[in-house]
């Protein structure tokens, strides 16, 4: 029995959000605790030796479990906490969600994130500088591409993995929720990945994300918006 | 029950290895697909859109199961061949191991392999020519940032993530491996992290990987010695 629980987290980090709303989902209640990842010296490094964010921390009765980076929360929740299981119930389905999640991990992060969200969000929390436009305009041509490929998967299946919401649509709308906050996801061309984040958006477990706001970083005008 | 198992995998990629570690100390038989993922259009794409190994395939009976990315493939190891565990029989065992496995998949990847990897193997595998010295002095140092970190962990411990084997050895094995292959670890300097990789290199599920090489890529003299 879990008595209380809470997440280090930095709000536009898309590891933390995908945790975020895997205990949304589950209806696990959280505390939160909002870390400047990007500052030096900070306690995160007491906690997580990598610095990174999230880090998941339960007590039960006299033990403190403190459980760090995304792969490990994730997986633990699911053995944990299985109902309701955002993994599915069969060796391929299963395997099939988290070939998902380490396709964003990995893929997306390497060939978007490291455009856009190096350019948009990390160059203003450390202060170097504007954006650079050509980064930009790659990692808008990176980002098309995998919204053609989540386009392609969304043509014979209701959410990513198959019949069933998963582990693979948090990590989806998690990292794609922070591009749209910037605004440059182009929702009007790619009809099937919109109606899938239309849905996504609307579940209770993705309201917290949506009220997200940092200083000094506005999201976009329709970011919040649940028929965008 | 599985007839049969086979793995598509690029000798000299991490994530291949620390999936080949696993399905040794399991005693798991599979045969090998050697794939050169760099080059395009290849039939991986077909597997895994990615375009990335490892690829794990099973046959059993009339199904064919394709699990891709190490991910998937060595989570989908732990739920289906349980024994030996390479996890642990606790959470906080179970999150220890797991946080140390993405620590090498997102840390040492981004501060080590993006270097000396780079350099050395992409490309020569592209054939983008010589390697950068500065960015290998970069990378040589991070690697030492890297091995001071479990140099520290293993003053109190007999493995990385306890007093048990587990897939965090593999992980940090898997890495160390590579960069072993290129001659480019400062062994003596990490005197606990030597005895370690001593202790795991003589395992028989390693022994495949010192037999590893590559055209055009030969590898440092004391690679495949037990007592280097």
């Amino acid at each position: 029995m879990t008595l209380s629980r809470s997440l280090h987290h930095f709000p536009l980090d898309p590891a933390s959000r995908q945790v975020r709303l895997a205990l949304g989902e589950k209806r696990l209640l959280f505390s939160e605790v909002s870390e400047r990842y990007w500052e030096p010296k900070t306690s995160l490094e007491e906690m997580n030796p990598s610095g990174l964010t999230p880090i998941l921390v339960e007590l039960q009765s006299a033990q403190r479990l403190v459980i760090c980076e995304s792969r490990a929360i994730l997986e633990h929740l699911e053995e944990q906490y299985p109902q309701p299981d955002l993994l599915g119930p069969d060796p391929a389905t299963r395997a099939e969600a988290r070939r998902l999640v380490q396709w964003f991990e990995r893929k997306f992060d390497n060939e978007v994130n490291a455009y856009i969200l190096y350019e948009k969000m990390d160059k203003r929390l450390l202060g170097l500088g504007a954006p650079d436009m050509a980064n930009l305009r790659q990692g808008r041509e990176n980002l098309r591409a995998h919204l053609a490929y989540l386009e392609s998967l969304l043509v014979n299946r209701d959410w990513l993995a198959g019949p069933r919401l998963s582990q693979a649509d948090f990590a989806a709308a998690a990292h794609i929720s922070v591009i749209d906050y910037f605004g440059d996801v182009p929702w009007r061309e790619f009809s099937a990945a919109k109606t899938w984040y239309m849905k996504i958006k609307s579940r209770p477990c993705f309201r917290p994300l949506l009220a997200d706001r940092w200083p000094g970083l506005a999201p976009s005008g329709h970011y919040d918006n649940l028929d965008f």
